[in-house]
């Protein structure tokens, strides 16, 4: 006997629901949040589609913990505390054990990002998975795009590059050694939103963006936003293991400028302010406008949908 | 040339982002939003699905109007002012004609519910349409299913089976005059939420839901969550001109009693409350359990996507 939409929900998601800003989780006709006093809320959407965002055969666990990390960086981007999330998800049948490992992969992450499912949406149609985040910022402070200033040096979180050569590996294009694979698979299926440190960041950067287009686009919509010129070394780029161990090291800086979905934070350090842990310095903002990073690489190398 | 997905997003969507609730719209990586002291959030998050949950080849500006109208129900049914909205929008092309098109019907819901788009997500894919809304309640006060009580009223706003009724003009099942086929049309492209209606409730009605799912369906899910028997009264349903043109009295109540998508609001009314205006009492609230028209209808009538 197929699933109804009411007991599906119930069954595999309700349980995810319960946080400390949560006042009403799934089951009315809206949730209610709570903020504190003195906070404002954050919000943004990110929808995933298969056969674009992820490819088709991708396994559930990693489309569920995927779809929220995508979406929870944009809190990560802006300096706010996660307080909930919404989940639209179209799904083309009521399949038990693909909603059962899908709806492990989710609740993996709202552990891990303590971002509890308060509210969805489904419906039949082909796979796309839209998630909506919810959190919470000072009401006198949030990491902006548009603060960077001259001066300031240029950071990034983790390394770059991975999620493409991912990609690469999937589509047979390179064949690295086993270990490199695995480490890269998981970089692409399994991102992290960098939500710690967005909060370390909060009143500290100037200007932040996460990296979800490719390194050159999103340093683009920074250079736009505050006026400015960011100059990229990409012989400071990191770059994994996994990519240097790739024959041509062209390729991997390639990755590392203009792939997208690495989810790692760009941001803006006035002179004076020391960077967290596990972030490196590429650079700095000059006067001008625009990014360069001293190679002929078309910036708009990040993905465009249309 | 085509379009990119930020040229498109900007040149359709980000006018309608001003609010008053709204410090920072479309084009960082969150919108932020105030709520007042005292408030609470309410969300709710829908999907429309082309070939679903409207018929493909209906205009773009009514499905722009609808999804928000659909997913604004239910800030009405929880009585909560809104203060913003995002949007998930995946096309199968950018298709300039259409965007265009479609936001206008955006516009139109935008102005209408004071509702500003406030965020987005635009992908390539099957058309698809999730609208997440935001509003304020107070911290001490909501809508909820939970609160009908014996000898509470049942109440229903405007008239029902309007949009079942379209469903089958379209589909060529019933020919009523023109005037009715205009009216029913509208009913089922523009349906509007009942926003002051809620407003109005808040504090007064013991409980409420939005009817999406058909009178009986949603009815139940009061039942439910307060554990009575809701007893309706078939002889009282509001029903259209239209509805009362149709040849066979009992299709008509039918569809008054199971057709979905009317988004009018369901509600129960304490002794010696008074109804608002536009409102009909059609049953009341007793012990039990369930729902009971008296007649032999499915209850389950709701549209199930599973």
């Amino acid at each position: 006997m197929p699933l109804d939409e009411f007991t599906l929900i119930y069954r595999y998601f309700s349980a995810l629901g319960r946080g400390e800003a949560v006042d009403l989780s799934v089951g009315d006709d809206c949730a209610i949040l709570r903020l504190a006093a003195g906070e404002r809320l954050a919000t943004s959407v990110d929808t995933m589609v298969e056969g674009v965002h992820f490819p088709a055969g991708t396994f559930p666990e990693d489309i569920g913990f995927r779809a929220v990390s995508v979406a929870a960086s944009d809190l990560a981007a802006m300096g706010a505390r996660p307080i909930g999330m919404t989940l639209a998800l179209t799904l083309p049948a009521a399949d038990e054990l693909w909603l059962h490992a899908f709806s492990q992969g989710l609740a993996a992450a709202v552990a891990r990002y303590r971002l509890p499912l308060v509210g969805g949406d489904t419906t039949r149609g082909p796979l796309t998975i839209t998630v909506q985040v919810l959190g919470a910022l000072p009401v006198d402070r949030a990491l902006l795009r548009g603060g960077a200033a001259p001066g300031d040096a240029l950071y990034v979180s983790g390394c770059l590059g991975d999620a493409a050569a991912a990609l690469a590996v999937l589509a047979g294009d390179w064949r690295p050694e086993p270990g490199h694979v695995e480490y890269l698979m998981d970089r692409f299926n399994r991102p992290v939103a960098r939500i710690e440190l967005g909060l370390a960041l909060l009143g500290v950067a100037s200007a932040a963006i996460d990296i979800s287009d490719g390194l050159l686009a999103d340093a683009g919509h920074i250079a736009d936003a505050s006026g400015v010129l960011l100059r990229v070394d990409p012989g400071l780029l990191p770059l994994s293991a996994a990519l240097l161990s790739h024959p041509d090291p062209d390729q991997a800086r390639r990755w590392a400028l203009t792939g997208g979905d690495d989810y790692e934070l760009l941001f803006c350090l006035p002179a004076g302010a020391t960077a967290p842990p596990g972030c490196t310095r590429i650079g700095r903002v000059e006067p001008g406008s625009g990014v360069d990073c001293g190679l002929d690489i078309d910036i708009a190398g990040g993905y465009r949908h249309f």
